[in-house]
């Protein structure tokens, strides 16, 4: 097996661009494919100040070290939801990478930015986990970075994240959704630019660029994370990958690239679907809802639980 | 297990709507699903007169037997391709149904239609049997349908079709073909209205079906008809379909009723994406190409490559 580009010995296949590379073809193939989505959906320039979304997991983690390789101006945010081990893992990965690479982070624990723990506001909102993390890191990431001057919030999402989330959204008629998922969502009032400079490259990807670079990251999974809909979706989208190599671009750079700007066009151009722009009556923050955001109402359900509890626990 | 309707007991499970039916309320479920269809498509009305594509198979047999049911004016129209034994059954299957039913049929030879047998337009045009069959199919159906002076030109394609075709589009991101996917697609000059009444049932609905009624039909597949993708975009949405009921249903008509009508306006709307509207200059009908159709060109190929290999056949 041969490097597709020096010739020399390869070591890894990569059968969605029918190639092969040597570690250090590897390593440039990848930084080439993140380059190339930042360019081309105009993520963030080297001037900008870029504030990358850090789990600890392979994906977050790879990206932070190539955009430093890159030379972008990047620091890191991670938001600890005190999910015991697997919680403080994550968080150690983060520290000793920053550490290590003199990489410049923000860490937060969820209690101090929320107000209230975790599972607290699970046991109060009857949110399921993923969806309560969804909206409070959404909220408070897009806050942390508005607040911090930032030019750019950037996620580690990537190409099998981002198909499974396609995938859903499409199996289930979710237009609202599929009208939002772009690789990037500009800046508006009280909204920080938005990227994924990952949508180039999958899971597998990023576990190989992360064990080739020796970035410390937490493997584990998430305690919160069973039977989640977005897994079986992956597996549907690996299994038509395994199929025919290449399926995962071509949906979705179809969808990003030719449908999504008829979709977004089509609902300015009648105004019917467009959003209504309000901000919300407690933050300020931007919000699609009259009134409070849901971030806010989800506080105020809590505090108004907590006290009833508090006053003498009707439920139990 | 009893019948969801009338509490007797029940013999057919149908998990997608979760409910359970006797014999007679199955029928009736079935004939429902299809006034729905026709109904909320507008695809035709009781003094329309509407030409039905049988292919002798289960589904279009079916369809027939239901739109007779429902006492809407089909005829039907059947193409024989000279697939050896397959043709012949399933010109048999189609003769017998509309004896027995007393039902008009319009019976053609692919040969007297196109000038050609099927394997000789295959060998010279070299297109995939399935591609050749479709553009054959497609432009003498409308030609018959549009002579005849039919309103309207309805087909047996199903949920399960018509899902797999949708899901296909969408992972090579055919944006053209999602554009024009649609249970209806209304009249223009030179062009009969088309329609798809089975869009709300599944293969086995209509098995199910076909069976109750005891319809004839031909089980055979078709000698072309191997490793074709939409086997395999079948294969995945049942998989899909399996883990959660009713998936099938929610892609299609999410993408029918929500996406597809942003699609089609959108083009509309800036012009770019519209379609140029072209008549052929052999035959005379629309066509989206400048010059002749498609249709006409393969006519063409193969009478040049005909002509060509009976002067001295170049080729072998």
């Amino acid at each position: 097996m041969k490097c597709t580009v020096c010739r020399g010995p390869a070591e890894i296949r990569v059968p969605r661009h029918n190639t092969k590379f040597c570690i250090p073809h590897f390593r440039e193939h990848i930084l080439r494919q993140v380059k190339r989505s930042i360019r081309k959906y105009e993520m963030f320039g080297h001037s900008e100040r870029v504030l990358l979304s850090v789990s600890g997991g392979k994906d977050s983690m790879a990206l932070w070290k190539a955009l430093i390789e890159l030379g972008y101006q990047v620091e890191g945010l991670h938001i600890n939801n005190g999910f015991g081990s697997f919680s403080e893992e994550s968080e150690k990965a983060v520290r000793s990478f920053s550490e290590r690479q003199g990489a410049p982070v923000h860490i937060y624990r969820f209690q101090e930015l929320a107000g209230y723990p975790f599972e607290t506001m699970l046991r109060y909102t009857h949110m399921p986990p993923c969806s309560l993390c969804g909206t409070a890191k959404r909220y408070l990431s897009n806050r942390i970075a508005v607040e911090g001057g930032y030019d750019a919030l950037a996620s580690g999402h990537n190409l099998d994240d981002e198909t499974a989330f396609l995938l859903g959204n499409l199996l289930h008629g979710q237009t609202g959704y599929l009208q939002r998922q772009s690789p990037v969502l500009p800046a508006e009032p009280g909204l920080v630019r938005k990227s994924k400079p990952l949508v180039r490259l999958t899971d597998r990807d990023m576990s190989l660029y992360a064990q080739v670079e020796e970035i410390p990251y937490h493997g584990g999974q998430c305690p919160h994370a069973r039977k989640v809909m977005s897994h079986f979706h992956k597996e549907v989208m690996n299994y038509v990958s395994d199929h025919s190599p290449g399926t995962k671009g071509s949906f979705y750079f179809g969808f990003v690239d030719k449908l999504q700007p008829l979709l977004s066009g089509s609902a300015g151009a009648d105004g019917g679907e467009q959003e209504e722009v309000n901000y919300c009556t407690v933050c300020g923050y931007k919000t699609t809802r009259r009134g409070k955001c849901k971030w806010c109402e989800l506080k105020e359900t809590v505090a108004r639980e907590e006290g009833a509890h508090a006053d003498g626990g009707r439920n139990h």
